[in-house]
Order: C-alpha cells, then structure tokens, then sequence
C-alpha cells in the first residue's frame, strides 16, 4: 500500500495563514527529567492552524459545528486534480470544466461520497504565499452542483480577495467541507482514498486533522 | 463497513489524569460575528489530554519523538481483548496468555505490525477513576516478548502505582508504542483494522490523536 502523508508539519515557526503571530502555535514543556521522571508538554494553537477542516460556523452565524462531522467523512473516495500548470492564481469554474473535460468520466469524480482535491503551485513552496492560488466564487459554485462530499487545498484559506467570503460560505451552504492546508507535492493527479481524521473536539467551528491518500482503491467503503 | 469511533471527546470539562485542572483543555474564541465575517477559535491542551499516543521521550531521557513515529503505524490489523470480566483492577502477564488460551492462535494477534487493544471495566466510566485498571510490568514484559506494534487501553494512562513506570519503559524500549485514552464500550473482543492517525506535530513525547476501528479485514496493509 503506497500512503502518502499530506498533512503539514506542526511547529512553533510553521507558515500559518498571512503570518499573524498569534496564530502561531505554542509549544511548552511542563514536565522534564530535571525534576520529574516523565517529560511532558502542552500544546497551544489556532484550530486553522496547519491541516484542518472547516465547519460550518466558521463563516456562518449559527452553523453546524464539530459534533455534526459525519465519522462517514473520515475515509472517502478522492481524486486530485493537478492546476499546478495554470497561469493565474485562481482556479475558477473554466478551470475546473477544462480539467474534467480532460479526465472523462464526471461520476469518478463527483458524487456525496467523494472528496476532490485542488493541487496546485502551492505545494511547491514552504512559505506562507499573500499570492496563494485559490479556488473563486465561480469554482465553489461549480463543485456544489456536483455535490461532493469535501473539496480540500494546498493552502491556509480556500479563497481570498472575495470579501463576502463566497468560497466558504457557498461550500459550506451546499454541506461541502473544506480541508485546508495540504501539502499535495508528491502526489500525481488521479484516484486515492482519502483518510481524514481531525480531533475530536466538541462544538468548534474548525478542527486540526491528520490526513492521508491511500494508493489503493480496494478498501471497502461505507 | 462498520466503523468505531474510539476517541474521547475534547471539552473544556472532559476527565483529564488525576484531574489536575493543569490538564484540563482550553478552548478561547478569537473572533466571532459580532466584530468580524468570521468566527475562530484556539485551542490550548495538554499532549496527554484525550486520545493519544506516547512517544519513547515520555519516560525515557533522549529518547525518540514524534517525528519518529512511522507511518506505516497508522494504519494496522488490530485485536481488542475484552477484560471487562476481570475482579482484579490489574491486567497480568497471567491474565494475557489465559486470554490468549481462549483465542487460540497467537499469529492473529502478535507480530510487528498488529497492535493490542486492551477493553477493560475503564470503558463504562465517564468520569476519571483513580483506581483505574491497568497493565502491569508482567503483562508489559509479555507483549514486549511478542514483539507487537502498538498497545492501546481505555485509560488515561496504561499504568498506575509503579513508581519505576516499568509498564511504559518495558514497552517504549521494546519499541512498542502506546496509546492512551481509547473509549471501546461498543466495541466486541475480535480482530479489526486500526485507523490511528496523530497530529502531525514535531519533537514532541506524545500526540493527541484520533483512533477509529474498521470492522473489515480486506483493507490491504503494506
């Protein structure tokens, strides 16, 4: 079985999202073997911090929060799509309609058990990028028509530049959720299972998580 | 495809060991609608807090981090053993290989990629009980000699009353990681696939995690 990790790397000088310090996380040791004979730390940060999905209430007022997560979610059927050729820093619906026209068959693709991940020139780079590709309001619009499961990203935010928020809020109207923060480098355009499992914490609008690609279409699905 | 979640839930008032408020996580929202388009929030908790998975650091000076922890972890064939039927509030080397006498065949459950689930009465409390069962530094030795992947109980720790912590050194030296934390009421004595899948956090003596069983056998493992 081939498993690619594509979770980024939590530490305290990680990239998070437009590098605002206090998204930082914040790591302390509260035990060591100086005075202890355990070692033990604690750990402080963003729910947006690094890998993580979005929930409801992140962009809508009195939104579905952690609890309503669907365990169903944790492994789904997945494909990336490679935009790592495109030209501008957007994916919008056009680019979504050329790269489909290309890989043929919609019902490998979409479907309320598949999750579609954007691969693009993000993962190629370390830093937190203010030019980051992202997914517009037409791409978003698009998706949810298809009606997948989840739609997730290379980078710290689906969308910027749109200031009513349309990416988030038209995903998250549509029970689409958002995986943000992959790193999708080494992983070729095509079919995977996707293993996601966030924390379990009650009633939060986001959620850290673990993510995963499985190269391997044999395991059995719910 | 049948799936058990066996994480606790993160609250601010989730049991936490010994219930040292210390332990206790926090959870601080940094901007909600009435200020800001957004809602967020931070998370503050201690890395033995929950579902997690201790690394050879926690007891062992110099030992190995979180950045050590192999993938091929995440995903592995998997026995729960049901003590739930023990007087005693202690699992023995004893009790192990008379578990082992009723299974049978040893090569279903021992073997460096499969992993030990221990069910214990701990799994029908809510609340922390100090005189939670635990596994002793004989039952340690025994599945260390077995030579296994991982050992998981349904307790906050997987030893208590050892001043030398031989349960945890035996195991983490042998290279036998340890998750702690596990919530298996629902879940019958049988074989399974394990899904657990940490933070990706570096340099760190343990890490929350989210565990899942997956009750199917023809998930392809490497």
């Amino acid at each position: 079985m081939v498993l690619y990790d594509i979770s980024m790397t939590i530490t305290e000088d990680m990239p998070v999202y437009k590098e605002d310090k206090a998204k930082k996380p914040v790591l302390t040791v509260t035990r060591d073997f100086g005075s202890s004979s355990a070692f033990e730390s604690r750990l402080e940060m963003d729910m947006h911090t690094g890998t993580h999905i979005d929930m409801p209430l992140h962009f809508i007022p009195g939104g579905d929060t952690s609890e309503k997560w669907d365990v169903d979610g944790m492994f789904t059927r997945c494909t990336v799509i490679d935009f790592t050729d495109l030209d501008a820093e957007v994916i919008t619906m056009k680019d979504l309609e050329q790269k489909m026209q290309e890989i043929g068959d919609d019902s490998q693709v979409f479907g309320r058990k598949m999750t579609v991940l954007l691969k693009t020139k993000n993962s190629m780079k370390e830093a937190f990028d203010p030019s980051f590709t992202y997914l517009d309001k037409t791409g978003a619009a698009y998706l949810a028509e298809k009606k997948i499961a989840g739609v997730g990203i290379d980078a710290l935010g689906i969308e910027r530049d749109q200031p009513a928020h349309e990416t988030h809020k038209t995903l998250l109207e549509a029970g689409i959720w958002i995986i943000e923060g992959l790193r999708l480098n080494e992983v070729p355009q095509g079919s995977y299972i996707l293993a996601v499992l966030p924390l379990k914490i009650k009633g939060v609008e986001a959620v850290p998580a673990r993510a995963v690609l499985l190269a391997s279409a044999s395991m059995p699905l719910a």
